[in-house]
């Protein structure tokens, strides 16, 4: 394996840009991904990695960390290029501690819309505008829990492939069918393939639980600041509603779409 | 006004010891609650203030903030004393940013199950040895929403007064009714009440909507690390499980809490 110690190496700078920076993931077209799950996950959700930097000194104490060691510990294709890095390297790279030691360069998909497959009876989340990495990794999480059939990232203000967004969705942001597209392009895929949207709002609107998510169904939730637009609310079947008693009355919009979608799995009995 | 602007000054050094102490908490039975509606909110959920420090420049930029202005902006009584503060010394003890320039000094409630006054066919929450305060706040946010009659915190690992607790509650922390206690006091409490008890776990459960929430319910939650311990599922009527086909076999505590409160909300129709 070809080993690096420098920080100032040019693959190590790449590296550290696309980590910061999402203008250069989205000039490169490449990300980062961070952590052994992260990264088996990734391959999962068929993702191209091109190449894999591995500190052998945190990745595994026990064993000697060859290059078929790690293949077969990641489930790494053999094109892969492996690359071994010193500890200093490696912590000036890895956005969180406790990772094992182990950071991909991925190749970034288009997610488009005409890219998804979906079923008859598609349980689809949609989440307009979501700003802050954290609501939308947790957000991913959730959709994987639900097992929708795609997330549509409306109008989208965060990168997925932000590496705050990958940590919080705990990898589910790389095996979640994800499209990104405009408000307007969503509300027309949606009525062109009748799937039924409704629109998580405050304003006149029905109890979720009285709704029927039956039929092919999406569920647009917005965000905490100003909610869904209103072009987003037109193009709804239903505006729904959770009923809230307490102090606050609002949620955190990956718990608000977490009710939503299991009371959509719910009533389509699991 | 009383005027303080040296961070040496000792009631600003108690206040710096009780942000970042839980010791210092426990010893003066005393916390710290930043932010205008967190303070209101405290003041609604029975909580004493004994002083209130106002940094006049950030609280409000148009009008002069005198006692009576601050009195009326947060809804506090007049036997609390205000005490106006620097910027400097605000922002040493400010826990975040972008807060409204006011900082109250609370007294600790001692939260027994004793103090509790449930009503018929009531709806608790049971968290046992959260470890993460930001997952503590949101479970007592997501509490708030549902309106549940109480909170239980089992083995509590994590200050409730602790401020990250308060912050990612939204202030709901200072307003659901909670109650501290061991397992074993929480389940003989239940058990007393005739209450009935489900576990979320993964170990031989039960899908949770083939459960019924509509007489006196307490739904319990644990770590995500190891979820609740044998004594708490031994006490339960039934072990529930929400069924996941995702990539990921867990989700967030707040978001699991959520999706079993709002079924049990659902079935008693809100």
């Amino acid at each position: 394996m070809k080993h690096i110690t420098s920080p100032h190496n040019a693959l190590i700078r790449q590296a550290e840009q696309l980590q910061r920076k999402s203008k250069a993931r989205k000039k490169e077209q490449l990300f980062l991904i961070e952590g052994a799950r992260e990264i088996t996950l990734a391959i999962k959700g068929g993702y191209q990695l091109h190449t894999l930097l591995v500190c052998p000194e945190i990745f595994n104490q026990q064993e000697q960390v060859s290059k078929e060691f790690v293949q077969a510990q990641l489930g790494v294709s053999k094109d892969v290029e492996i690359i071994s890095v010193s500890i200093e390297v490696y912590e000036k790279l890895a956005y969180r501690s406790g990772t094992e030691g182990c950071i991909a360069f991925a190749k970034a998909k288009t997610l488009q819309l005409t890219d998804l497959n979906l079923p008859n009876n598609a349980l689809v989340l949609v989440a307009q505008s979501i700003e802050k990495p954290g609501n939308l990794g947790a957000l991913l999480r959730t959709a994987d829990a639900a097992a929708v059939d795609a997330v549509l990232l409306a109008d989208p203000k965060c990168d997925l492939y932000n590496p705050n967004v990958i940590r919080s969705s705990v990898g589910c942001a790389l095996t979640v069918p994800i499209a990104n597209a405009s408000t307007c392009e969503v509300c027309e895929f949606l009525r062109m393939k009748e799937i039924d949207l409704y629109a998580a709002t405050l304003q006149t609107s029905i109890p979720y639980h009285t709704a029927s998510f039956k039929n092919s169904s999406a569920i647009a939730v917005g965000t905490e600041a100003t909610g869904l637009t209103d072009e987003m609310r037109d193009a709804a079947k239903a505006n729904i509603i959770i009923p809230m008693s307490g102090e606050i009355d609002s949620m955190n919009v990956s718990v608000s779409a977490a009710i939503l979608l299991f009371e959509a799995k719910r009533q389509r009995d699991f």
